[in-house]
């Protein structure tokens, strides 16, 4: 039996997704189906799926239920499997609630949105809005990384914001730009669970006005080099920031090849802002 | 000033396209707009655009308007750069023309769409529909490729079917899956207009029922590898008729990693037929 879908196109500095307004939870989307939304060629296209749903409406919403979030951020993956969260992902979803009406934020307000990883508090914010992606850990162990286009191994560092990245500093932007990212990264010791690989060049000066500035670009494990990973942009400000010592900033601004970042330290937590945007709407029928 | 475009998004063997109906050429797209509409993160993504005008409509449909081609397809490649032609293009084109009520085509007519390449004429087929692409040339002169997976340079057939190919055999399938197409085949001599490159692996046996069969994998010129390329399915059929000599067929199935496509020779032209499908349709605001 055949379903239409409506949906809308949205992004955040190049991450895109397809969002599927379900408010009352109605919608079944087989893992194929969303595989099929997805995809860039045959179906719409997107990094994942956003299905916008009352955290009522959905059994993954309960603890966003207790928490008092409205709406629960059901995120799949671009192959239609579950996933918990999506840094650059959950601020096109609140912006999707904006301009549709489904949720206001003023502008000393917060909003809480459900999502697998819990109750995520976003605010709006000079770039954008930022969202408060929780506590952050700087693994202890040392990872070597090889990539085609560098000579030698380099030290990287273990960061889990959630989900686990290791952060490579280069030492200029030309070595940057050379790195071939078709190729999948090398990590030894292999993290068990894999990680997210960034490649980071901090600017020259590090640090202007109180804010340090770097520019990165990143491998998405299971997906190749990506224009932009918001967790991965926070791992990375995390990882410098540790490397620049005890006088290092609680800001920071990172640039992707999809646009500009923010990140901002607060104790344990580490909080990410920037843009979100929605491109068109549109309706498709799933087979 | 922004403009609000209504489109449809289609696509043949996975070869992609963003549909914008202007039947009185009304609408005026900057390169800049166009590139923004095939933008897959930031647009709506495409591997071009077909603008849907009438022949009457717009300058370059002065010999569509003469032949009697009612519409003209007005091909942009992703980047906004103008397009003679698109093998595939021009089924999707036809099937949106068929789909909306534009045109009919019965059983056994033909309908003429014109192109900068001259008015083509199509018919409904076995795979869907079939273009006849006017007259091939077959090269005279070996040119040596190159490429990361293959351990030494192969000799190409240089193939023209209204834009230059050069195709090369491959001796397995396994060969064909190695082949490392994230670099660019390096050929030698170089064409002046540079050329798409075509690995095809015959099938075993070649030719069943009257009919030949192989498997192609394609690099085009300026864009990398492709799920599928219509003049590149034409050009591979081709060869491989040329190489497998005077007892060879004149009907050909390809398949590309987006589907399958069917190539004819009758005289000195060449056919092509496949698919075309309608994914969905929306509007989107340029800037």
């Amino acid at each position: 039996m055949s379903t239409t879908v409506s949906f809308t196109k949205g992004q955040g500095t190049g991450n895109d997704f397809v969002l599927v307004p379900d408010p009352d939870g109605a919608l079944d989307l087989s893992a194929d189906q969303v595989a099929a939304l997805c995809d860039r060629r045959f179906g719409i296209g997107g990094d994942g799926m956003l299905r916008v749903v009352r955290s009522a409406a959905t059994p993954a919403g309960a603890d966003a239920v207790a928490a008092g979030a409205e709406w629960f951020m059901d995120y799949r993956n671009a192959d239609g499997s579950i996933s918990e969260m999506c840094g650059n992902g959950i601020r096109v979803f609140l912006h999707y609630l904006l301009q549709t009406g489904l949720a206001q934020l003023g502008a000393e307000d917060a909003v809480l949105i459900g999502t697998r990883n819990g109750p995520l508090r976003l605010t709006r914010s000079e770039l954008g809005y930022e969202v408060d992606l929780g506590p952050f850990r700087i693994e202890d162990d040392e990872v070597l990384v090889r990539a085609r286009g560098l000579e030698v191994a380099r030290p990287g560092l273990g960061v889990d914001v959630g989900n686990p990245h290791v952060v490579v500093a280069l030492s200029s932007e030309a070595e940057l730009e050379g790195l071939d990212l078709t190729a999948i990264p090398i990590l030894d010791p292999v993290p068990a669970a894999g990680a997210n690989v960034e490649f980071v060049v901090p600017s020259d000066p590090l640090v202007a006005d109180g804010v340090g500035r770097l520019r990165m670009r990143v491998f998405e494990r299971g997906v190749g080099e990506t224009l932009s990973c918001g967790t991965g942009v926070s791992a990375a400000a995390l990882a410098v920031r540790e490397w620049a010592g005890a006088s290092a900033p609680d800001r920071w601004i990172v640039d992707v090849p999809g646009g500009t970042l923010g990140v901002r330290m607060i104790g344990d937590h580490v909080l990410l802002s920037g843009p979100a945007a929605l491109v068109y709407s549109g309706s498709i029928v799933l087979a």
